[in-house]
Order: C-alpha cells, then sequence, then structure tokens
C-alpha cells in the first residue's frame, strides 16, 4: 500500500467510508433473525450506537431518552451542563447566532469556568433515571476533574481528544500518565481518538475497555484544512481492529472494543464502519439531526470554540424526524438519516449475517463515489 | 485487483459505467448489417431490452406496445396494477404529489392489498395482445401468488429483489427453496438482483433461464447511502458473465442469459453492459422518459414506497420523446436518451461486430469522466 | 496498464489531456529561439496547426486567412459552403435558433442535398487565394465525391470520419477500398479518426500522408453518452505515435504525420498533444472562439446534425479575440484562449526545446486536475 | 512511480498537496514546547515563512511589519514600487478595476520602467527600520539591475521566475552564468521555481543558498490551462527536499534550504509543505488576505501582467483578519486562513514534534479530498 509521493516519502493509500462499499455475496437472511446487540464491560446495549459527547447531540435528558432507547449517550463534561446552571438560553442563542459571528459568540460563552459541583450533579441525574451513565473529558482536563467524575458515580468514562497518545512529553511535567491513571479508576475507560495500528496499540495496553477511532473528522469539522490532518476512517477503523486482534494476541485473549467516532452521516456510514471492524459508533451529527436533539437544528463540537484556534464550525442540519424515528423508523425519506437501526439490520440480513461481530467480516469493494 | 484497505481488511477495485469506454480497434461496419436480436427459452426479440417492473415504466398496456417493437416489458405483479382496479387516478396522483411528502404518500398508497384475480387479469390483458406476457414477483411473495401467475398463463416469470440468493437463512423455517421452485415450474425463471460471481453461480444452479445483476442502482435508488450497498455495474456484469461462462462449463452446456438491470441512464451506457458482458439490458429510467411512459413525468421503484425503510424516490425526468422514438428515434436530441438501438446499432458497427454476443468482447478501456 | 475490470474483462487505464502535465526538467532557452514550424509532403507552415473541417470554423474566406497566418484551414465539403450557394443567412438562423430546438432545425438545414459545383467552386476559391487548399470527406461520401474535389486542384486531401479504418465490411460491396483509393490518387491524404495503435498502423499502411487521432472528442461532442465510446487523447496519440514509428520501420522510413483531432479547448492542451507524440493538432472550438470565425459565437460539428441519431451539439463559444489574436495574440485575459502560438513557443523554451520533433519527448507526469 | 500513459511514453504520478494528509502515529507534545524557528545564511526568524514578493503581498511597509513578527518579506524589486514614485493610487486603481478588464489595464499600468533609483530607496527604506531585508528579480532582468539591488545592501537576494534553470540556452549569448553570478555576490541567494530533482540538484551546484519550489502554481495561477506546465507540489518538495540530501553528500554537507513557494492556500497546506520536507514556505495568497496587505483585497502575481501571454488572473480575496491575526491568531473562523503559526504548532504537537527539521520525517497518507 506505500506509494512513492516524490523521492524520499512514501505514504500509504489510506481510504474514506465514501471510497468503500458493502457488497451481497452469500446467503441472504431475514431481518427479524438479526442481532444489534452490544456489549462492553458489564454492560449490553440493544444497538451499537453511542451518542457523541458534543453539547448539540447528548444533554442530561436526551442521555436518558437514548439510554432508554438502548442507545448509550455520553455527556461532555466540559460542556456547557457544566459550565451553566440552565444551559437552555444558551443553547437556544447559539441556534439563533448568524453564521458569521457564531464562532466568536461561543468562544465567549465557552469561556465560562467548569463547575464541578454541576460534573456531579449532571452525572447524578443521568444515573437516577436508570440507564447507564457516561461522561467525556477531554485529556487535557483528565487529571482536574475525574475524581469528581467518579465519585459522581459514573459508570463508563470517556477521554476523548483530537489524538491521544499514551504517551505525551510536556515540558513542565504535568502529563497524564494513561496506564497508571485506568489502573488506579474502578470504572472502565473509552479513550480516542486515534487513528493509527501502532498508536491504538499502545492506548490498548493502557488497560481502556474501548479506543475511539477517528480525529475530529466529523460533519462540523475542518480539521483538514486548518491542520493538515486527515483520519480516512475506512482505513482507520481497518487498522485499529487489526490491533485489536493483535493486542487480544499479546494480553492472552483481551477485548478492547473499536468505536467508529466521526465521519458517519447516513446509516449506509454506520454500515460501513462496522464491515470495516467497529464494535460500535460514536454518532455526531446523525443524532443531532432529531428534532428533540439539544442543538435545535444546529450541530457542533468542541473544536468549534478553541479560544485561538477553531477547527470546527456551528452547522445547519435539517431536522426530519424525532430521536426515535431516526434511530429505529419508521422513515419517511430515503436519504439515510432516519431509521438507522433498521438499514444496519436490513444490511446484515442482506448479506446473511446475524450480529455485529460477524459482520465485521463482509466483503467490501472500493468504489468511489462519483 | 485486492487492495489493502487497512490492516486486516481488503478488497477488489470495483468500476461503474461511468469509469469505462469503448474503444474501435478494428475494422468498421455498415450499421444495417448488425443484428441486435436477443433469444431466451423458446422466446426471440428484435432488442435484447427488457422494460423493468416498475409502475412507471410498465402497465399492460405499455407491455403491449413494448412487445409489438421487440421489447419485453415485465409487469409489476406486486404493484399498483394488481392493487388497484383502476390504477389511472393513482398514477395521476403520484406524478402530482409535491416532493417532500411523495415519499409518505406512496406508502400509504401502496399498502393496499394485492388482488390475486388482478393479477390473473392483467397477464391475461398482455397475452391475449398476442406478445409474451412476463411478470414479476418479489422473493418475498413468491410462494404466495407464484400459483397464480402461472395459472394466469405468464411466458417468462421474473423474481426480482434488491438482492436474491439461492439460499436464503430463516428462522421460521418459511424460506422459498429457489431450485425446487423453479424445477416444478412450467416457465422460465429470470431471477436476480446478484453483483458477484459466486453468488451469480449458485443461481445459476438453481435452473434459471436468466439472471439479473444489479442491486437497486437505478436513477432512483438510494441504496449506496441507507444500506452501505454499491453494486459497480460494469465490474457486476463483467463477473456473473465468468459465472456464465464457467457455469455452461460445469453444467456441460447450459446458457444462462445475463441481464444488465440499472445504472443506465444513456445508450452509452447499454452499449457498456453489453461490451462487459450482458445478453440483455432492463430498462427502467431510459424508458420512464417516454411520454408515453405509465409514470407520467415521474420514475419510481419498489424502494421508494417501503413502510418503514424507503431506500429510493420518486424522480421527476424529462419526457422528450415517444416510446418509439425513444427506442428507434429519430433522435432530436444528442444527449443518448433516443433512438437508444440506433445508438447500439451504431456503436456495434463502429467497432465492427455483427451481432450481440460477438460484441461482448469488445475492447474497453478505464477512463473516469471528469 | 491492463486492469481486471471483473473476471474475464480487462481494460487498459486511458488517459485525457487533463490527466497529465508538463514538467520543466531541463535547461531553459528563449522563446525567441523556438521554431514552431510543421512540414507535410510537399507543404511548409510556420504553425503545426489545421482548422478542423467543421462550419463554425472554416469557411472559404477563413482557409485564406488562416492560410496567409501559416495555418492549414480545412474546409468541410459536405457542410453548408457546398450545399448552399450562399450560406451566410443559414450560418445567421444557426447562430439564432434557441437551444432546445437548434438540433432539429440543422437536421433540416443539412438535408439541403450537395452540389459538385459548389465543390470546385470552393477549392477554387482557396486555390486562387494562393494558399494551400485543403479540403474534408467522410468515408461515406468519397467515393461518390472524391473525383470533383481532385479535379479542382486540392492540395491535401482529408477524409474524416468520427471512426475509420483501413478495412470496412459492408453486405452491399460498395466499401472504400482505402489502399487502392490512396494510391490511385495524385495528392496527398490525410485520414481519421483512429484512436489505437493498431488501427494507425493499418491506416499507415493505406499510404496516408498523416492520421487525424480522435473520436469526436470535441467540445460540441456527446459521443460518450451517446455510443459508449471515448477516446481519451492522451494515451490515444502516444499509441498513435509509436505506430508511426514502428511503421516507420517497417517501411523503410516512410514518416506518417499524426495529427491530434479534438478535444484541445486550451493552449495548454496544444501543448500535451504535441508532448504525448502529435506532429501537428487539428482545432476546432478553439478557432471558434474568434470574434472573425464563421460560426458567429457558435460551434458544432457534422455530428450535431445527423438526421436520426445526432451526436453532438451546437455550443455557445465566447468570442473574444480575433483569428489573428487567437493564434498569435497578444492575449489579455489569461485563460489560454488566445496567443496559442505564443503559449506553444513559451512552453518550448521553459523546458529548453527548440522544434516540435525534439517536444514531443519532454516529460510529463500524471496528475488530474482536482 | 512509472506510468504507462501509451505506447512509448510514461510518466511519473505525482501529487498535489490536496491529495495528501498527515497522520498522527506516535506521541503527543504541548504546542508550547514546539519550537518553529528557521535560520538561513546568518539570519534567523521565529517563523518559516517568507513573503512572496507580489505587489499584492509585501510593500516596504508589510516587509518591515513582517520582519518585526519574525516573517521574511521579500519586495518585488520590479513590481509598482520600483516603477512609480508612488504606488499608492496605482494599487487602489487595480484593486477597483472590472474583472473583465483588468489584465489589460495593469499590462499597461506595469509597462512603466523600473526606475534603478527606486530599488536602491526601497531597500533601504527596508533596512533602515533594522529588518532583513530581501528583493527580488526575475531571471531576465538579474543582469540589468543587480548591481543596483547589492550596493543599495539587500540581506537577501531572491531570483524567482516561473522556471530558472542553472543552464540557459540563447542564441544571443546574453544568458546569465548562474554560478559565476552567485560566486561573485557577497549576499546569500535564494532561486527558483524548480520543480524536479535533477533541476534543483543543478542549482543548488550554482551555490545559492535556497531554491524555490514551484512553477507559478498559486491561487492566482493560470500556467497549466495556458502552458500545459504544472508541478504538483507534495512531490516537487519531496523531489527537491531529496536533492538538498543528495547535495548535501556530494558537497560534503552544504546544506540548500528548500522553499515551498506556491499552492499554500491554508494553514493545512503550510504544514503538509513542511511534512513533504520543505524547511519554510513562501505565501502569497495567504498574507494577501490580511486587512492591512497592499493588494486591498485582491491578490496577483507578475503573471498576471505580462504584455503578450498573461498567465494568472486579479483574484478577489476575503479579508478576514489584519497580517497579525492571519499569522499568529486568535482566529475567529475555523477556515485555516487566520493563526497559521498556532496550526502549525498544533499540528507538530498532536504529531509528538518539536521543531521544523524534525517535522519533515512526520508520516502521510493519499486520500484526495472528495
Amino acid at each position: 500500500m506505500e506509494i512513492e509521493l516524490g523521492r524520499g516519502k512514501r505514504g500509504r493509500r489510506a481510504y474514506t467510508f465514501d471510497d468503500v462499499a458493502i457488497v451481497p455475496t452469500r446467503r441472504t437472511r431475514n431481518p427479524a433473525d438479526v442481532s444489534t446487540s452490544w456489549t462492553i464491560d458489564a454492560f449490553t446495549f440493544e444497538t451499537p450506537i453511542l451518542g457523541a459527547p458534543m453539547d448539540s447531540v447528548v444533554s442530561p435528558e436526551t442521555a436518558i431518552a437514548l439510554g432508554r432507547m438502548g442507545v448509550l449517550g455520553v455527556l461532555d463534561l466540559e460542556g456547557l451542563w457544566t459550565r451553566y446552571e440552565d444551559p437552555a438560553p444558551i443553547l437556544a442563542e447559539i441556534a439563533s447566532l448568524p453564521a458569521e459571528s457564531a464562532t466568536q459568540r461561543m468562544q465567549a460563552l465557552y469561556a465560562e469556568p467548569i463547575k464541578p459541583e454541576l460534573i456531579t450533579q449532571r452525572i447524578a441525574e443521568i444515573r437516577d433515571a436508570g440507564v447507564v451513565a457516561a461522561g467525556a473529558l477531554s485529556p487535557q482536563r483528565t487529571a482536574e476533574h475525574y475524581e469528581t467524575v467518579v465519585n459522581a458515580g459514573v459508570d463508563l468514562f470517556v477521554i476523548r481528544g483530537t489524538t491521544v497518545s499514551a504517551e505525551h512529553v510536556s515540558s513542565d511535567g504535568e502529563s497524564l500518565n494513561l496506564k497508571q491513571f485506568i489502573y488506579d479508576l474502578d470504572v472502565p475507560v473509552i479513550v480516542g481518538g486515534v487513528g493509527t495500528h501502532k498508536a491504538a496499540l499502545h492506548l490498548m495496553r493502557t488497560g481502556a475497555a474501548g479506543v475511539l477511532v477517528g480525529f475530529g473528522g466529523g460533519a462540523a469539522s475542518t480539521t483538514r484544512s486548518a491542520l493538515g490532518i486527515h483520519t480516512p476512517m475506512a482505513t482507520a477503523v481497518a487498522d485499529v481492529s487489526a490491533a485489536r486482534r493483535d493486542y487480544m494476541d499479546e494480553s492472552g485473549g483481551r477485548y478492547v472494543h473499536v468505536i467508529a467516532d466521526g465521519g458517519m452521516g447516513t446509516s449506509g456510514d454506520i454500515v460501513k464502519a462496522i464491515a470495516m471492524g467497529a464494535d460500535a459508533v460514536m454518532l455526531g451529527v446523525s443524532l443531532a439531526r432529531a428534532t428533540d436533539a439539544p442543538g435545535g437544528g444546529f450541530h457542533w463540537g468542541q473544536e468549534a470554540h478553541h479560544a485561538t484556534l477553531p477547527r470546527g464550525r456551528r452547522v445547519a442540519v435539517d431536522q426530519a424526524a424525532t430521536l426515535e424515528e431516526v434511530l429505529f423508523g419508521p422513515a419517511t425519506t430515503a436519504d439515510g438519516t432516519t431509521n438507522l437501526l433498521g438499514a444496519l439490520r436490513k444490511s446484515m440480513a442482506t448479506t446473511g449475517y446475524s450480529d455485529i461481530k460477524e459482520f465485521q467480516r463482509v466483503d467490501v469493494v472500493v468504489s468511489p463515489y462519483e
């Protein structure tokens, strides 16, 4: 796969979800005979779907609603819900900003400090509703807030940055020792983004229960233009899945979950993520499109309000269906934005597979969209 | 052709009709000396063209008109003509629906039950006109309705789904044993869609007279966005044509017809389908464009009105010419939408071939549209 | 270069001018030290440019004007100038037709019969002006009119069809024996289009002085959509140039000129055609853009008015400069449409070559336009 | 990397910045621990950035402002500042020209002769401000004006043409002997553009301190359409970087700086240029976008006003931020046009590199923008 780009510089050809497609080649099966369930650590979900820790996607309320539908909603513990007692007017303001000044105003709104007591309160709210409580911190703030998070009784702890490495070098000696950190913690940790076999293998060795594959490649991101960095997702998921197998071998059987994170705007993309080897998918824009999503018709990530180097935008999304219709249908449009689970089920049935793990072996072809 | 997409996942590069083109390399020939005739089982047609079983393409009336022009029109036996005594007002309503609510209203209109007596009546209508009568069922409803269809005196029986496999697995044990079914039947069966060599070989072994190559790849389909599934047609037709040759060898000479189904919007695409190895082509949008097509300026397939997971749209089409002009010209535009047979004939003559079977050997190059 | 497109079907990857670019790698040179002259048979021209036999490009008047500028204008002897005593009002009408009915009206206008006495008269007009007189017939009408053409005193005889083969098969036995025909003729013959090494080699063996490389690939053509046929020009010119070398070897030194015909809309494309091996280029749209071109702001070829299967369109062109400015500048725009010769000269100088023949060896890279 | 384009013609596949992306694979690092400094000859700059010698980018005033920010602004010594005593009204006129007549009027404005005394005066102005003074001449005018430039006390001498070769052939014997010229000169010389390993190696042997990689590939250029010449930048930078290594070996340790020139419209492109091996980047449009850039909302190069063969355009640019914000932020948009240094720093930190030289080894993948 290595290509000579010029004398002395080589690089691999890497593929996006748009570059690949699934091909039916075997028996077919009834959609009703297909299971989409997903188990990580002690938790089993009816769907292999996580809601991304973004203010436009997961609020405490949507985390609860998603949990009841078999989806793991992850709350951003550095977002509006831990900065403001009542984020409702802030969310409303963001949804009403004119495009040209949205970035600048969001930089100001997110300058409000994080309040540890709100972290505690938000996690309790979700736990009390009887669903699995998951919250996310960035690597930069994990050391500062993790005790609050754990004490609040979080079930699954997510550390999510644009890139997370097992080995972070800092001249001030304050970097996080991820391995020690995870070892000391009582709750399972999901960590990422990561995009290569080698980096994933190192993250798996820290004891993480799952790794997020991605690098800010979602619908609201401009990482490629701003930083020149890009993680073509089909190749990245396949690479990290190979790391999962290699790590399972070296660890004597520990299975670390591979969770595709970003770049999945349609049900077809979700299907392809699993086809490339993912155990589950973390969705942003796909859920932000729901009429009952907190973004109110808009979608943005943490990169959108970075104080000096924003690398994302607040983007407008079409609101076509409720969260439940987005996930389970019935669909009344044909564009792959509603009935995500129905589409996954149909795709698995059409190619003759009965569960997510098996479906990772489905055949794919390379055939870029024209 | 296998490419490493990432560690542990490989896939073939597959090609669409847009990726390839025909090159003249040999002698030339007079168009008048070219034959486009096609024979399947006991039936010979002046053209290698089938009208697709879609309500926008084939009604009993157009089936008769097409038959008289040497084209095999296949009636959808699960469409409006077997659900309504008089579909004319329903077709008119569909053609008048606003784009945003078309899917939802069509879901309701197609919820009307299929009436076996209408199946009988529609097939009789076509037969009585003296043309070859062909009708299509989906694999899901074949067991329920095939006796009605056969008793009605159908000449060619088409089983057409987005994917049909020789081996369908179902927990309730009700799946169709395609081999037994075809063996028991008196009429020749055409079955599909299929997209790979292996799946095609299995279908050929069921005793089918022809296989349809495709997977809902037509102009009105959104299968790729919704399911992540895509069958690049140039590669699929070549693969299935190779299966035809391999099956002919293993069966001691039985020739199963390869019929390209979908993705052919211009006469150039029809030419390329045959160049890649097809014996005939099943046309949807190309015929729906006729001023006398039943769609009345619109085109849609069964995927467009699926109750919970629509994977297609009702699309508007330009109505530029009559069915006869679309097929045989004269053309008064230059976009490859009229005089389809004239174009095929000219292309065969220009490259020096005299019949469809020979023309399957014509040279092609890979040169994607810019 | 052969790619497996599917089991049992292979094809070469072929390249267009847009896929390639020239790279400076050697010494540079002064543009003033560069020669662009071209000699075919007994005729030497200051430029390696032919005006295409299309009514929008060459009239008797423009043939004379071009000749005086060192360009070989080829008159279409089956166009308006041999069908009408005074084509001026017809040209004016064509330039005034609305887009939607242009094809149909042009089919009617070109139904007017060709008049042999007008062939004689037009050629005389050009000859009498003291420039090289060249006229073109299609292969279909060569047998009927060539004696008129030769007797009129044509200097260079062009036979130009979408495809011309040395071996044309016809059931009525009336096809042209090209070899005998050229042997019998006193004037040098340029013949084409052709797109492959093998077909070119056969044409060269007929005794032609030059071959045209192309297959209706110009700006006004829809051959690819209509017939599925396409000749990616960069590959075709390289292939036919290799045939020139091979034929020179087998014939003991006869040099047959390779003339790229079609697909060159900018000066950059002309440069690339020569870089791929062409001795000269036949231009259509590039010259039709002149304010004094006969098309009056429009451009079309013979395919545009075919009676039953038009495979081209009348296209509107921007009229930015006189014929002389288009060819020799000065340019006042930067889009590669004016000062074609200045650009060629500059490109040759920048890469250090001093004549057309040498420049055929310049380095190229593959780098598709984004 | 060589591809057969047709029989007898081969070419390398070459890559643009858009074709490649950086992948994080190692440790991460704090952006604060990253150095972006660049040293050439006796001069050290805080950034690896040069302002291109274009009238829309560098005036004496901006050269001084840039110098104070750690950027080397290079003044075009054949531009408006050496043709007019007061270019302010000329710049204002250019910014007010209608698009259709801009080229023609600029041809007239730049016909004004260059005045040696203005060369002296402009360089003195920059020097007197205490920043490094750099000025550029074209190869065609270097012999005529270099003594004026050197006597004026320039610190860095830039010779910049669309292509510069070590060996220039001219029939009038007046060409510049670059090696002798550089040897005789007291100031370090940066020379280019160049696009291949071989040509770069020859330029390095002339004694240049740095070479510019590029061929008029910037935002305002139409070289590809006009001349057919194109230098895909990712491949060119890698090739020339390999020449730097090879020349270092053959010269016993002389390090010639490789400066990417053109085609970098975003911070992501700057990052990629260094990733492919560049020591520094020369920016045009990126700096012309500043509200305090001399172009006043427009950008153009010397090619835009060539008297007979313009190969560039005056293009309008969005003015979003001051020069300081463009370079160092804070950014209030996310499109890679502001905080260029912040983005570079972040990208280096994310991939774990601490200085520019190290960062040249970062991993890249091939993944074209869709």
